[in-house]
C-alpha cells in the first residue's frame, strides 16, 4: 500500500467575511475520508509554503472550533499579495509539500491567487500533486463561477448600510446630496447590490455609477438635478473604480499586482456637486467593513462557502487538478458545485454584463435584482459574548 | 370637568440608533393612561412647533408599527438644528400648544434640545403646558444621567467594528498602523467604548486618544513605536475632536450652534506615522453608522429608551415640568428613572472623569470598563425580510 498523501490549505488576497467558512469546510472535508493524512495550514498564504511555516489543522481543530471559524471574519491562516513568478519561489513551494508528502494543495483566494494555482500546476503538474482553487472574492469577478464565495455577505452589508445612510440623510429638512462610495475596481458587483436598500418608502440609492461605464461629469450633473426635483435628500452608490475625467490625476499608486490604489471618488462627486448645484453633501466611505463585518453576514453566503470549500476535497478525491471550484445556479435558486479550468479564469476579471445596467447606465436592472436577491437571504448572526461577537483567534 | 388636555412630542439633533425606540415608548405611555387625549408627533423637531407641522400619533400608531418602530434608526418625525432663541419662534410655538390644547410637551434630544426645553419653561412655564426633556444622544455627554439612551448602541458598534477592523488588519504580515476615527467632539465615551473590542487574541485598539487630553505629537510618536516593538499591526482609537497642534489650521467651519464641524484627525495621525516611523499607515473614520446601525443595537439600550420615554410620560402626569428624565443606576446593574432640572443639564457637557482615564492618557480603566460592559449588553435584531432589516416608513 503507497503512503497515504497529507493535504494543505493556504488563504490569500483580501480578507473576506466568508473565506473561513471556507477553510471550516475543507477542514470537515478532510476530516471525513480516510483517504487524506493530515491537513496542514499554510500560513499568511503562498509565502507559508516557500517558507515552510505550516501548521496540523487535523491536530487543532474541533467542532466548537469549527463552528466558530464559519462566523470569523478575515484569514485565520493570514494572507499575502505575493506574485508566484519567481522559478526559485516556485521550486520552494514544491520542496515544502513533496518534505511534507502532500498530494492535495487547496488555495482559497480571487484572480491572483488563482493565478498561483495555474503557476504550480504548470510546474509541478507531473509531481503527482494536486491543485485546486477555492474561489473567494467581495469583488464577485471571478469568471465561469454563478458567484463568489464572500460577495453575498459583502452586498449585504452594503445594501444594509445604504439603507442605514439613507434614513440617517432623510431626517433633515436641507436638501442633500450623499455619496456612497463603495469597493471594486474594474466591477460594479457590490456597488450594485446597494439597489436592494430600496423599500416602499425609501428610494436610495436614486443613482448607482459602476466601472463597467465610461463617467461623464455632464450626465452626472444632469442626475443630480433630475433626482434633486424629486426628493429633497439624494443618496449615491459610486464604485471606488470610477474615473472622473477633470479629477483623473494618474497620481494613484499601484500593488505589487500593477493595481492602481484607487480612493476619494466620493470626494471628488461631492466637490463637483457642490460647484455646479451648491447644495448640501456629504461624502460617505464605506471602510473594511464591507468585506469583514461578520455581524451582518448572508447566511446563504456562509452556508454556500462552508459547503464549496468540502466540495473542492471531493473533487480533489475524484482525481481533478488545475482546476478552481464553482457555483452552478439552478432555479428555484440552490447552488451544485463543479470545477473548472483554472487557465479560463486566472488573471481574468467577470465585469457586470449589459443586461444588469441599465440603459442609462446610472442604474440596475430587475434582472440583476433578480441575481443578487438570494445571494444575501438569511442571518448568520455570530455568537455573543458580554455583547460582543466571539471569533476564533489564532 | 376641564376638558382633557393632549400631548406633542418631538425629535431633535443627531440621529441615534435608539431615539425612535424612545419615541415608541411615549406613544405606548400616552396609550395606556386615560389622563391623556390625543398624542401629537411635531415634524422636524420644534420647527413643527413653530409651523404647526403636527401629526396624529394616537390614530395612527398599533402594536405592529411600535414593534417596528422601537428597531428603526435616525427619527421617525423628522429632526432639525434650530436655536429655539428668538421671542417670535417661542411664541408661535406656545400659540400652536394652545391651539391644539397640548399640556405635555416632550422632546427627544441632546444638549441643544435640552436648552429649547429649558427657553420654552422660562417663557411658558405659568401656561400650564408641562415641558419634559427626555435624553438622546450617541455622545453620552449630557449630566446627571448616568448615560444616555443611544449611547449603548454606539458602543457596541464602534466596539464590534474596531474588533472586526482589528482582524481585518492582522491578516498581513507587513507592519501596519491603523488609526480608526470616532465621533465625539468634546467628550471621549464612544472611543472609549472600542476597549471593549479587545480579547485573548486582539489587543486592538492599542492606543486610544480621547479629547479629555492634551494631544502631544512627540508622546504619540513615542507611543506607536513602543506599541510596534509589541505587535506587528498597530490598532488606534481616536476622537474626532482631538486637535493635534501642527495641524490645528483652525480652517473648520461652524454649526448653527457655534460648533467646530470636525473630520480629518485619522488622516493627520497617519500623516505623522508616515513621516516619522514610515510603516504603512490606513485611516479608518467610521461613518454615520456608528449612530444609526440598527442592525447591531444593544437591546440593554433599546430596551431602556422605550422605558425612559414611558416614564416620561409617568412624569408628566405626576406634575412635573422644566425637568429631564435621567437614568440611576443599580448594583447588581439595573436602571431606575428620576427627572432633574433642566437649568443643570441644557447646555452643560459631562465629559469622562478622570477615573476612567488611564495614567497615560492613552488608554481607559478598568473602571470605565465595569461602566460601559452592561450598556451594551444583548442584541436587538431587527425583522428581516429578504435579507434586508425592515424599518417603520413614514
Amino acid at each position: 500500500m503507497s503512503q497515504m498523501k497529507n493535504a494543505i490549505v493556504g488563504q490569500s488576497g483580501g480578507p473576506t467575511t466568508a473565506i473561513n467558512a471556507t477553510l471550516a469546510g475543507v477542514i470537515r472535508g478532510v476530516a471525513k475520508t480516510d483517504q487524506i493524512g493530515t491537513l496542514y495550514g499554510c500560513l499568511n498564504g503562498i509565502t507559508g509554503a516557500i517558507n515552510d511555516e505550516l501548521i496540523d489543522l487535523s491536530a487543532s481543530m474541533d467542532d466548537g472550533k469549527l463552528a466558530l471559524l464559519k462566523h470569523t471574519p478575515s484569514t485565520y491562516l493570514g494572507s499575502c499579495r505575493y506574485r508566484l513568478d519567481k522559478e526559485e519561489d516556485l521550486a520552494r513551494v514544491v520542496e515544502t509539500l513533496k518534505k511534507h508528502n502532500i498530494g492535495y494543495f487547496f488555495y482559497i483566494g480571487g484572480n491572483d491567487s488563482m493565478d498561483t494555482i495555474s503557476r504550480l500546476t504548470a510546474y509541478a503538474g507531473d509531481s503527482g500533486i494536486q491543485f485546486i482553487g477555492i474561489p473567494k472574492t467581495i469583488d464577485n469577478d471571478l469568471p465561469v463561477t454563478d458567484h463568489c464565495p464572500g460577495y453575498g455577505s459583502a452586498a449585504k452589508y452594503i445594501a444594509t448600510s445604504v439603507l442605514e445612510i439613507a434614513r440617517d440623510c432623510y431626517c433633515y429638512s436641507t436638501p442633500s446630496v450623499t455619496v456612497v462610495e463603495i469597493m471594486g475596481r474594474h466591477a460594479g458587483w457590490i456597488t450594485a447590490a446597494s439597489a436592494l436598500a430600496r423599500t416602499s418608502y425609501s428610494s436610495a440609492p436614486d443613482l448607482i455609477y459602476l466601472p463597467e461605464r465610461d463617467f461623464s461629469t455632464e450626465r452626472f450633473i444632469a442626475d443630480i438635478r433630475q433626482a434633486l426635483r424629486r426628493r429633497r435628500n439624494v443618496v449615491v452608490a459610486v464604485s471606488e473604480g470610477i474615473v472622473v475625467p477633470q479629477y483623473d490625476d494618474d497620481c494613484g499608486t499601484r500593488d505589487v499586482f500593477g493595481h492602481r490604489q484607487l480612493g476619494g471618488i466620493g470626494k471628488a462627486l461631492t466637490d463637483i456637486v457642490k460647484f455646479y448645484i451648491g447644495c448640501k453633501t456629504r461624502s460617505i466611505e464605506v471602510n473594511v467593513l464591507q468585506r469583514c463585518a461578520a455581524h451582518l453576514a448572508s447566511k446563504t453566503d456562509l452556508d454556500e462557502s462552508e459547503a464549496i470549500g468540502k466540495a473542492a476535497v471531493q473533487a480533489a478525491l475524484a482525481g481533478e487538478t488545475g482546476k478552481m471550484m464553482v457555483y452552478v445556479r439552478e432555479e428555484p435558486y440552490s447552488v451544485s458545485f463543479d470545477c473548472a479550468d483554472i487557465n479560463g479564469i486566472a488573471n481574468l476579471e467577470k465585469k457586470m454584463p449589459d443586461e444588469f445596467i441599465s440603459p442609462d447606465g446610472n442604474d440596475v436592472t430587475a434582472a440583476f435584482i433578480n441575481y443578487v436577491t438570494p445571494l444575501v437571504a438569511g442571518e448568520a448572526y455570530p455568537l455573543y459574548e458580554n455583547g460582543l461577537p466571539v471569533f476564533l483567534g489564532r
